[in-house]
Parts: C-alpha cells; sequence; structure tokens
C-alpha cells in the first residue's frame, strides 16, 4: 500500500463503511463491540495513526450534503422533469463515490426553507436545483448565503447574484441550434418558451437565438415567440397552438426544453405538418429519449454527469473553505433527423 | 376553518416550513426572535393548542425517511436505471407531500450498511431499493431487522423473507406477457434475462412466462433462456447476440427489462430482423422511453407512482407501530407495434 494508511482502507479490509469506522475509532456505543475490535484490528494492522484534529472535524460533519428542489410536488402530472430526474441521479452517484449521503428536500419556493438549514447540522452544505421564477427566491438566497450556509445553485449566472452558481452554457446553447437552423435554409424561427429574466436560463437560451438571428441580418418578429413557462410536454403542445393561431408563416421550432419540443411535435402532427420535411423542430437538455423519438431529436446536451460532480465537488471546496468561482459548463449541439429538412427524407 | 388548528395551518399562515413551527412553539434558538414572535402569533390566532404528548414525540424524529439503493456507483456507465430513477422521483415526491425530507444512501451489497442506521437517528425509517444478488445481502437484512430498524423492501415475496416488502406482481407480468405473444402466434418465445432465486424479480417474472408456455402445451426448451444479469442496453445486446449464434429458431423475445429489450432490438436490427415482422418484442417496466422507440414497444407498466406512495405509506405505519403486510402491486400490460406482428406492417 502507498502512502499513509486511510479510514477507508480499513472500511475496505473490515467490508464496513467509512462512518462505522469512524464511529468505531471513536469508541461509539452506534457500533457493536465484535465490530469495534475487528476495526481496532484492522487499524493496528495498517498502522493507521488518528488524526485527532482531523477526527474532531469530521466528528462536526454530518457527511450529507443536502440537494433542495424546487418544483411543486403537488402538480397533477407524477412525473418530475426528465433532466431533474437526470441531475438528481448523477447528484447522488456524485455523492456516494465522495462518501457523502444525499438529503433531498422538496421546497416550495414560498416557504421559509433557508430556515431550516440553518445550524441543523442536517447537513453540511446545500445545492440548490429547480425551475421556478428566479426572482421570487432571491431574497431567501440572500439570507441563505448571509447566515453562513454553504451553498452552490444550479443556474444561469447573473448580475449582482448573492451565491456561487454553476450552469450550463444557454447562450452558447441557443446560439448553436440558431446557427444550425439557419445552415439548414430556415429564415423564420420560432421560439416556444419564456423569454424574461423570471426565467434566466430559458431567456439565456432566448437571447443567444435571438443575437444570431440578427447577426445574420434577420429582424426578430415578436409573433414568432410563444411563452411556455412550463417545462412540459402540455406547455409545448399549447405554445404550438397559440403560435399557429397567430397565422404567422415559419419554417423552424426552436423550444426551450426538449419536453417542450415533444408537446410542440405532438401538435405538429396533430395538424398533419411534417417534421423535418416543412418545419425543423430543435429542443434543449438531450433528455434519455430524445434520441428515440420520430424523428429524433435535434437538440443541445447538457452533460448531467460532469454537471452533477462538479457542483458536488465545488461545494465540497466550499465546506473545506477553499475558493470557487461562478463558472458556466460547455454544452454540445446534437444533430439529429428532426432539424434536417434540407436532407432528402427517409421514405422518399 | 374546519376542526382543531394543526402546526401546518400556522406554516400555511406564516409562509415557513411546518419544521419551524414545530421548533419555534419549543422556543428553539434555531428560529429567529422574529420568526419566533410572528408564529406564535399565528397559533394565538388560530387557536392552537400545542400537544405535549404529540410533541415530544415529534421531537424524537429526524422528519427524514432513508432510501438504501444497492446499486455499484464505480460502474462505467453513468447513468442510473430508469426505473430506479422514476422510483426515485416519485418516492421523493410522495415524501414531500407527507412532510418528510429523504435521506438518499448509496450502498455496495458487501458494506456493513445496516450498521449505519443502528440508533443513529438519521432516519426513522428505511426504505431498501434496488438490482443485485438477494442472497447476498440476506443476513445483513436479517440483522437490519433484528436491530429494531424500521424497513421496508421493494422487490418480490419470498419464503421466510425477514422483513417488509413492496412489489409490483412480476409472475402476473410475465403471464401476461406470455399469454399476449401466444395469441399473436409466437410459438418460440425466448426470454433474456437472469432466472435464479438470486434475482428474484427477473426470477418470477420467468416463472410466469413458463408456466403460461407449459399450460398451452409447449415444451421449455433450454436454449431459449439467456442470462442478463445486468438490465442494461450491452446486456441485452450481447443475450441476443448469444441467442443468434445457438442457432436455434425463435420468433419473439421476451426480455426481463425494458433496457434489457431495447439492447435486444437494437441487435436484431444490426442483424436485419425485422420487429415485429420478423420477430415480436416486449419487454418489462413502461420506462418513459418505451413509447418512444421504433416500433414503440410492448411492455408491463410498473407503476411507479403508486409503488413510491405505497412504499411510503406503509413505512409511516411501521414507524407508528401500525400493522403492515407484504404485498405486490398489479401490473398492466401495455401493447404496442413491436409484438403485434399479426397485425400489417404499417408500409405494406
Amino acid at each position: 500500500m502507498k502512502g499513509k494508511a486511510t479510514s477507508f482502507d480499513i472500511a475496505h479490509l473490515t467490508g464496513v463503511s467509512q462512518s462505522t469506522v469512524s464511529r468505531a475509532l471513536r469508541d461509539s456505543p452506534l457500533v457493536s463491540e465484535e465490530t469495534r475490535r475487528r476495526i481496532r484490528e484492522a487499524a493496528e494492522q495498517l498502522n493507521y495513526k488518528v488524526d485527532k484534529n482531523a477526527s474532531n472535524l469530521r466528528s462536526q460533519h454530518s457527511g450529507t450534503l443536502a440537494l433542495l428542489l424546487f418544483e411543486d410536488p403537488t402538480a397533477d402530472d407524477s412525473h418530475i422533469n426528465p433532466f431533474f430526474l437526470s441531475m438528481l441521479g448523477s447528484i447522488t452517484r456524485a455523492c456516494a463515490l465522495r462518501g457523502y449521503d444525499l438529503l433531498i428536500s422538496f421546497q416550495q419556493l414560498s416557504y421559509d426553507w433557508h430556515a431550516d438549514y440553518a445550524d441543523t447540522k442536517k447537513a453540511d452544505g446545500i445545492i440548490l436545483l429547480g425551475y421556478g421564477d428566479y426572482l421570487a427566491y432571491l431574497d431567501k438566497l440572500q439570507k441563505l448565503v448571509a447566515q453562513g450556509t454553504r451553498s452552490i445553485r444550479w443556474g444561469a449566472v447573473l448580475p449582482d447574484q448573492p451565491d456561487v452558481s454553476i450552469g450550463c452554457d444557454n447562450y452558447q446553447g441557443g446560439q448553436a441550434i440558431a446557427t444550425h437552423l439557419l445552415e439548414q435554409g430556415c429564415r423564420r424561427i420560432a421560439f416556444l418558451g419564456d423569454a424574461s429574466s423570471h426565467y434566466p436560463e430559458f431567456f439565456e437560451r432566448y437571447r443567444g437565438y435571438a443575437a444570431t438571428l440578427q447577426q445574420a441580418g434577420i429582424t426578430m418578429d415578436p409573433a414568432l415567440q410563444v411563452d411556455a413557462a412550463e417545462s412540459t410536454e402540455q406547455a409545448g403542445y399549447n405554445a404550438l397552438e397559440t403560435l399557429l393561431e397567430r397565422a404567422e408563416p415559419f419554417d423552424a421550432v426552436f423550444a426551450a426544453s426538449d419536453l417542450i419540443a415533444i408537446g410542440a411535435m405532438r401538435a405538429l402532427a396533430d395538424h398533419n405538418i411534417k417534421v423535418p420535411e416543412q418545419v425543423a423542430v430543435a429542443g434543449f437538455d438531450d433528455i434519455p429519449m430524445a434520441r428515440f423519438l420520430n424523428p429524433p431529436l435535434t437538440t443541445v446536451l447538457q452533460d448531467t454527469k460532469l454537471a452533477g460532480e462538479t457542483l458536488v465537488d465545488n461545494l465540497l471546496c466550499l465546506i473545506r473553505n477553499e475558493p470557487v468561482e461562478t463558472h458556466l459548463l460547455p454544452v454540445k449541439l446534437v444533430v439529429r433527423r428532426s432539424s434536417q429538412f434540407s436532407q432528402p427524407a427517409d421514405h422518399v
């Protein structure tokens, strides 16, 4: 074995968790006498030295990170948004690999949730994740930071934000989709999704798209932007219906999320409008089902594995009082058949 | 307002969480003086009486349920199985609606995980969820139950099991798929999935399928069962390759999970074998992408929303010392195009 033995080595040797080793070496009554004996023997065998400072420090820790999900748990639709579910899975895994449990708490934006984490030792730090109106919870975020709770937020980088945030480069993603659709020959590209500072991630996607169209000399037509504040299939379906009612021509749809795109594709099919032959469609997220759609959906990949790891690692830095900076993760354009109408269709 | 006011009513009125109300009424220093004052005023206004017994009882509680996930977090494939992810979402939501946080802990089967929950007050009770060799962790389950930890397991009902379990009726699901495939005229129905007592859920699906074929007078051919102990696309792809190498004719594939079915369909496509025209395919779970596959996948729906709610509600019964019984939830056959080869194909 290289280097000094750690409590993880003892855990590995004795087949118990690292937290059980810590507890046993502190002679905690929560560990059975026999297990304590086995762990002491293994520690001796590995020539393990208890670092008193580290041990004291560790015993103040909960070994737990918290994840606050902002979403309405009473919503009719019983399924969590697949992008969040994927983030949930990736954060859970990243915690597991770093020896932490994850405490998940659904919170209503209107509640006084920050108070639950002030000095309760429930968790060493908090990750905040969720859609929802950012401006509606900004004051609570400020209180959370002011009370010294270590936290990191998934989302857009904003002027004067009180906290550290990590997000994906939504602006770049919006640019990439718009550039791709222009290359396909589209000129009347509708945007389905809220485009206001209440929903900063959608707004950044919109801004990247709008800047790209303007650079290409296209005048923005407000009739081609339809709100869809919720990221659901139904919101996408309704937004597309609204777009059709406006009776303005369009040759492409950029949906602010894949779920919105799926709903829009369903509405297009109901009106016998062919994708991609008559209208190109693109989404955002690359949720697992995007590649299985018919036609498969062009979208922007947010790397949820990297995102989960980055959130957890940066929060652990904050907990160790190491410097952490707000930053954006790169995104990747994923071109599939839903947007390629310059290509011959399969059945021709 | 009907009936006696509760701490939830105070929470609603003051815009804080119920746990903050509880804390404030116990004069906890964790709640700011101003918030305590607001809560006391609301309590007075609502004529709220503190139930001393309930309050004492509640303060012994963590307000948290734990979810132990058995899956290898170091696996190369970084994505959690979509069925588990869906269960994770549904359990999280069910906890939220009942005012509980959820503590998620990934555990390796080989670790001494039960010790982490003995008297630590981390959680009021535990839900166990995961694939993995049941026989490999049975002894730890026995210790968990013996030490008095309230727990409930998602999975098959087994002879002499030490704990309470809730699962879906995998046997009935296997019967439903086999009956449907027989009705489609299939006679050589392969089974892709482990069929041993190490993986009781897959085994039950196999047993329901085998009993149905035997009742129909079909002699079981061992060459038509291929192991796929992991529930992954790759395992399904490999299992189908193995089946083809055996050079035994087959007219249908029943995959023990949708992921295995997706891999098998990919392998069939690579061999230019048409689904459903040449081989009917069915899976199990009804993961979100099943309906988007090409062709859409016939499968058995496990209602993860109901499952999550039932697990949480039964665990809360155990915590309140109310009787709880091991039982199975019904499943539902979902027929889609992948198995309907008696029907004319779309392009004919």
